[in-house]
């Protein structure tokens, strides 16, 4: 039987919006179609969640409504469950393409390709995301294709987001929050860090009681002494003990957008050298959330963290944030002093403030945030203290 | 204060070991120095499993013991931590090298290959992992190297595990099966799939009772009716109901080292057509495992399962496993028809035995697997039934 569609995540008409945008930006860009492979841009053009472990591509092309997505022949059944694309939009190419040396899912793509009959004229690929001989294969096998570098063409789109999303990304948020709540409440002294872990990421799954669940995971990040200078390590078998700082990295997820959250534990009252840096970051946060309006740039917000931050004293080295939405981050803007990309309405970050200050040292605090009309909005809640157990 | 180093997963001489056994490639190759770049192989040759976004690189030089890992700067704490490397060979490079499309992670690591003086020899590059501009880049730096591509030549090498290595395969099995138990607990009618997979995914990281935790984790894979032939689709918000068919791939995690599996659900008696699947299944598993031994080759372990399961009425369109160690699949071997690679004691792979036989309809088992001296060892224990609720 031919499978059902499921429910989406958004109208149709949200979808033919946003490859509307895209198709404005390939015409300025003189491409009639459009090679889309990176996982997040499906998402966003197609509603597609499948995890797509084989090589796929999704065709947009000037001269169709709908976009054309190939995959392997058993991600189709789920293509089509989760998109909006009409079933004879999403073709499923045969196991004869896998695991070949001569002959791989790109070669469907570029079958597809020469049937839409736009394999003569400009085509855009993400040449940013392809290896050499990815892109040897499509230059190969289309000749008289103009090839012309569309990296980060649609992540620059994303870049703003509709109320719609803003709305997933609320939930996002809130399923971020009632993880570090549950955090608040399992991490104790004698306990396995890995327990504690389980019961974190449980939450978030399962999200705040009576709301959305978490629809995608990530595997948190948590450092406990003497591991708080280590940003991105796992847990580890360790027993929480009296007197142990962690900080934590998580992230809510809804339909592929994720909304992160940092905060830093202490079991006992933090120490001193903590409790300075606490402070400072949280009055340097301020600062950048009060910077943040339509027409400043992303440098001045950084600067106005950094400004601040200094004057207590501290000082980060890191990038303070990046444009987020699907999948985490856009690799689009950054919170930096060297990045001039203007605030929008509707821009989405993370704000991003862990400090990583001596090898065994490190805090974390950030926040999701929104640009607004006016001003900020941050979409997560947690409260911005150093939790004490 | 510095770092301490951390419990390591294998002894120094484990991984004096493999990285002799990749200079004996480099030495058949002509490279003197090669620049690995894939998680799964830096991992492998350090047992670094910090979880690293920026750009990175491993330089194994012939004329050191030891190699030299270049990572971004607040990257290097978590390095030191987690490698047997000693401090000095853990590179870190600063956040100028972050965000910039001039400059990125891939010049520090070609500054360090220059300070190594190994810069005008034969260079091994993982080319098959690198994008155009990334290849373009080291070609350019180093216009003195002759460039070798070493696609897969260190996955081809961690194809035979070492006994430590299946010490740490069985301890990922025992996790991957106790999380199979408790979604035998969890499943219920009226049960929103999000909060089941809350729970099993708990188990995944807390591992069996009183045993070693999971130490890292992938969303599980979980597909109920009507969507049991969509493999790689993830858990929705819908209740269980009386007569759901529920398919799960899931998988236990120690040190980077994962042991997939994979079991059918059903809440009440499964169908008809449910029933013959699987006893066809199983009883081709069984000729599958009957046919693995040292000096057999992939292509006849598959043929002997098709062939039993063709007996039985159905048929299978894809390969029916894959290598696997680090972070899941290798890249290498796969149990399918036109694979020749000759098993060896040691080699694992998971038996993925998943039919999805009509676009509404699928099923799926598997193991993971060992190849002994005389012929198999099945490293998931889970018994081989439709899990019946």
């Amino acid at each position: 039987m031919p499978i059902v569609k499921g429910p989406q995540a958004f109208p149709r008409a949200e979808y033919l919006r946003r490859l509307a945008a895209v198709k404005s930006e390939m015409v300025r860009r003189e491409v009639d179609a459009l090679v889309v492979t990176s996982w997040a841009n499906i998402t966003y053009l197609t509603g597609n969640v499948t995890r797509m472990h084989s090589l796929h591509g999704l065709i947009v092309s000037l001269q169709d409504e709908e976009p054309t997505l190939v995959v392997r022949g058993m991600d189709a059944p789920g293509c089509i469950h989760q998109t909006f694309l009409d079933r004879r939009k999403v073709i499923g190419y045969p196991e004869t393409f896998i695991g070949k040396p001569e002959r791989n899912g790109f070669d469907a793509v570029i079958n597809a390709i020469q049937e839409l009959g736009v394999a003569n004229r400009g085509l855009g690929l993400e040449l940013g995301n392809l290896t050499t001989s990815a892109a040897e294969k499509f230059a190969k096998r289309l000749p008289k294709a103009k090839i012309v570098d569309c990296t980060k063409a649609i992540d620059w789109i994303r870049g703003i987001k509709s109320d719609l999303e803003i709305a997933v990304m609320l939930e996002a948020a809130a399923i971020a929050d009632a993880a570090i709540k549950r955090a608040a409440e399992v991490i104790r002294p004698g306990v396995r860090e890995a327990d504690a872990v389980a019961e974190i990421t449980a939450a978030q799954i399962r999200g705040p009681t009576g709301g959305p669940a978490g629809t995608n995971l990530k595997p948190l990040l948590l450092c406990s002494s003497p591991r708080t200078g280590a940003p991105h390590v796992l847990w580890s078998e360790d027993l929480f003990r009296k007197g142990s700082q962690i900080n934590i990295e998580l992230s809510g997820h809804r339909h592929n957008y994720v909304a992160p959250i940092m905060r830093t534990f202490s079991i006992g009252a933090p120490s001193d050298r903590l409790r300075r840096l606490h402070d400072a970051e949280v009055s340097a946060m301020d600062a950048a959330l009060d910077a943040v309006r339509p027409g400043r740039t992303c440098s001045e917000v950084a600067n106005a963290f950094y400004r601040a931050l200094e004057k207590n004293g501290f000082k980060k080295e890191s990038r303070c944030g990046y444009a987020i939405g699907i999948d985490w981050m856009e690799p689009t803007a950054s919170v930096a002093d060297d990045d001039m990309t203007e605030l929008k309405p509707n821009m989405t970050f993370h704000l991003m403030l862990g400090n990583w200050i001596d090898e065994d040292f490190g805090y974390v605090i950030s926040e999701s945030i929104r640009v607004t009309d006016s001003g900020v909005q941050v979409l997560t809640q947690s409260r911005r203290e150093i939790i004490q157990i």
